[in-house]
């Protein structure tokens, strides 16, 4: 039987292991057997569609090793979606075209609905194709898994910041700051945002408040929160989640518009409740907006996570080749919280695609403005560790790839 | 002769070092002969005027060596100035019913004024007082200091940050964001956004501008040059400075109130610049606003920059027992760039008090969007090495003190 080629593809927004798991993946390939060629598709899809295919064999070992230490997606992202039948036909033919067997795409909700696609065009088309899908989110938003890479560290950086922030405010707020505010990233789902609770690990100040988007926002009964807040602790700091809606469903965000996927592009948030509290109770206020720096910030990755970016990747390759499998997302099966333990599982792309896992009900405190223990418990080991980065004049070094492009077969 | 006490006090916006800073001045203090007690004052100033000071001989050493490695102000800071001849009449009670003969105060430049007029006043009042400034500000705009402690790591933290973004930037731009936006603090002076620079050190991706308040704004050469980077690279990543200024040295930051310095307190420009690049050239933006998080990132702290921030607060301890100074400020002086060498030296308050040291035009590039070789060449030692962090479950641990207040000796 002729050896098959390997396209890996990163899709959506980027975390800061998702190149974790592309050296899981790459790596993995390299070394199996039967796969000749491991390629990249450039910005995921998109690359695939216009053949712009880089060969990693032609890496040098030590750049492939840098790979994991590198924030951002190394090949290129993209938020395409795949929606024309012609689209489908000119996937399938650059894969015949340069010998495709195994197609492993690493993103979130939207990515994974768009392997599931592919999985089922190659069995409509009979094209002997293996389409794995590796997660990856910072919003820990997929169903069917424990949890999602990328989303430890982003939690690990959430926690860190607010606990550092905090701890500014704290020695500010007696004759000046006194309200902090921060908004989170998180899309449709409090993961993240509530995430700052574990700020308080170690009997340190977690923020006083989180605005998760599962609790609709009372504004009322926020600012008597903050205002009570301030007068038992002299301080107040808040988490709020950009997804934050009222009690009518509608985004409370200032500035909203959909993306390529169709999703609301949220944010901004933090700026409304900083001008809510000043203007209605008169305290002076700082807010921060990290944005991408939330999910970038390789440099205070969780080590837990990041073995586990690398890992998942590792099997989407086993589950493509040794297990033969495909229309499947690489899983995460936790089997205890403390001592933490997980293994990987397969798990059918139908039932994950383009679906949300929201924050239970269990993970979210009475009163409605922060998590409960056993939400704590399910984040805390998801954090633990520092990633290795490596520092060089005081800056994290990357890997610099040779990109060597495949050559192309196809017109246009 | 009777041994005298000692005041330590934070003040003004803190910075990830300011325990350092602490730790050095307490660690020294406590270490010297000539030296009863060694007492912080609680938020600054302020904790002196209302006997509110703490004893650090009551803490225990364990808790003591945790203080560098803590962010915020320890002691708590403030921003109280003090203004009327009641005001020092009541510090200098204070001082008296305590056995105060040195007062260590640890600020940027509003916080050197008090120092300045507190050691003033003891001349005045023939007070035996040995004042002595200990600097400290991200903002870096200390007149007669090479560098001010806190500006390397708030450096490192700034150049990380949007290094990692820009790749998030660059992964995406394919088909997604096109421009991100990072503000810096650094109040009237560019230091702080300039630092962005060193994210290029490795040879990495540096933002392509970076807007200082030192350079009038002109939006449409600004639009301009967003637009031809797009053009050129695919994407652009800019740095603005929250104190930018238009031609006529207006602020363009929409939000602008003075805090209890007179200062105006600067932040949203970010947004500002978000909405004319999406506004007028049509192009997806994200943005990023630190706020605190730029000041009060221990995680990322610059191990140059804390030994120094160490150092400077043990040099303070030194100059007022050993070589009887006061009315000084602990300055860094520079003796080479690379490898980098400096020693301390006491400079007269009289010259830093209240100045500002603006980003110098050989500091600046000719086209006004970033800095020079000149630049790079003077901070990248500050940036320098990885200052130590104690985690535990993946979280930082802090310092918990103690706390033993010094009983009040005075009424009110």
């Amino acid at each position: 039987m002729k050896k098959k080629n390997l396209i890996y593809g990163q899709s959506g927004g980027v975390t800061s292991v998702i190149n974790a798991s592309a050296y899981g993946a790459i790596v993995a390939a390299l070394e199996e057997a039967e796969i000749e060629n491991v390629y990249a598709g450039i910005n995921g899809i998109n690359g695939v569609l216009e053949e712009k295919l880089i060969d990693l064999t032609k890496e040098t070992k030590d750049e492939i090793e840098k790979i994991p230490y590198t924030p951002g997606a190394i090949f290129g992202s993209c938020r395409k979606k795949l929606k024309t039948e012609e689209d489908f036909r000119r996937l399938f033919e650059v894969f015949e075209a340069h010998n495709i067997g195994y197609f492993l795409y690493n993103g979130g909700n939207d990515s994974m609905e768009t392997v599931h696609r592919i999985a089922l065009k190659a069995r409509e088309y009979g094209y002997p194709l293996k389409a794995i899908g590796i997660p990856k989110t910072v919003d820990n938003d997929l169903m069917h898994t424990d949890h999602c890479p990328g989303y430890g560290s982003a939690a690990k950086y959430t926690a860190i910041s607010i606990l550092e922030a905090t701890k500014d405010l704290i020695a500010m707020h007696g004759d000046s700051t006194q309200v902090f505010i921060m908004e989170s990233m998180g899309r449709y789902a409090g993961w993240l945002a509530a995430s700052a609770a574990l700020a308080g690990l170690n009997g340190g100040t977690a923020p006083q408040i989180i605005l998760l988007p599962e609790v609709p926002f009372d504004e009322e009964k926020f600012l008597s929160k903050v205002e009570e807040t301030i007068v038992r602790d002299g301080y107040c700091s808040v988490v709020v989640a950009e997804a934050l809606k009222d009690s009518s469903g509608n985004y409370i965000s200032t500035e909203a518009y959909k993306d390529a996927f169709g999703n609301v592009q949220l944010g901004k948030i933090g700026i409304y409740i900083q001008k809510i509290v000043r203007q209605k109770l008169g305290r002076k206020v700082h807010t921060a907006l990290p944005d991408y720096l939330q999910r970038s910030s390789r440099h205070i990755a969780s080590l837990t996570d990041w073995r586990e970016a690398i890992e998942v990747g590792a099997a989407a390759v086993k589950y493509a080749v040794k297990d033969g499998l495909s229309d499947v997302m690489v899983s995460i099966v936790r089997d205890n919280d403390y001592p933490y333990l997980k293994h990987y599982s397969p798990v059918e792309l139908n039932g994950v695609a383009s679906a949300v896992k929201y924050l239970p009900e269990e993970f979210i405190a009475e009163n409605g403005f922060g998590v409960t223990e056993k939400f704590i418990e399910y984040a805390r080991p998801l954090i633990n560790g520092e990633a290795p980065v490596i520092y060089l004049r005081g800056i994290p070094v990357y890997a610099k790839l040779k990109r060597v492009f495949v050559e192309k077969k196809l017109k246009g």
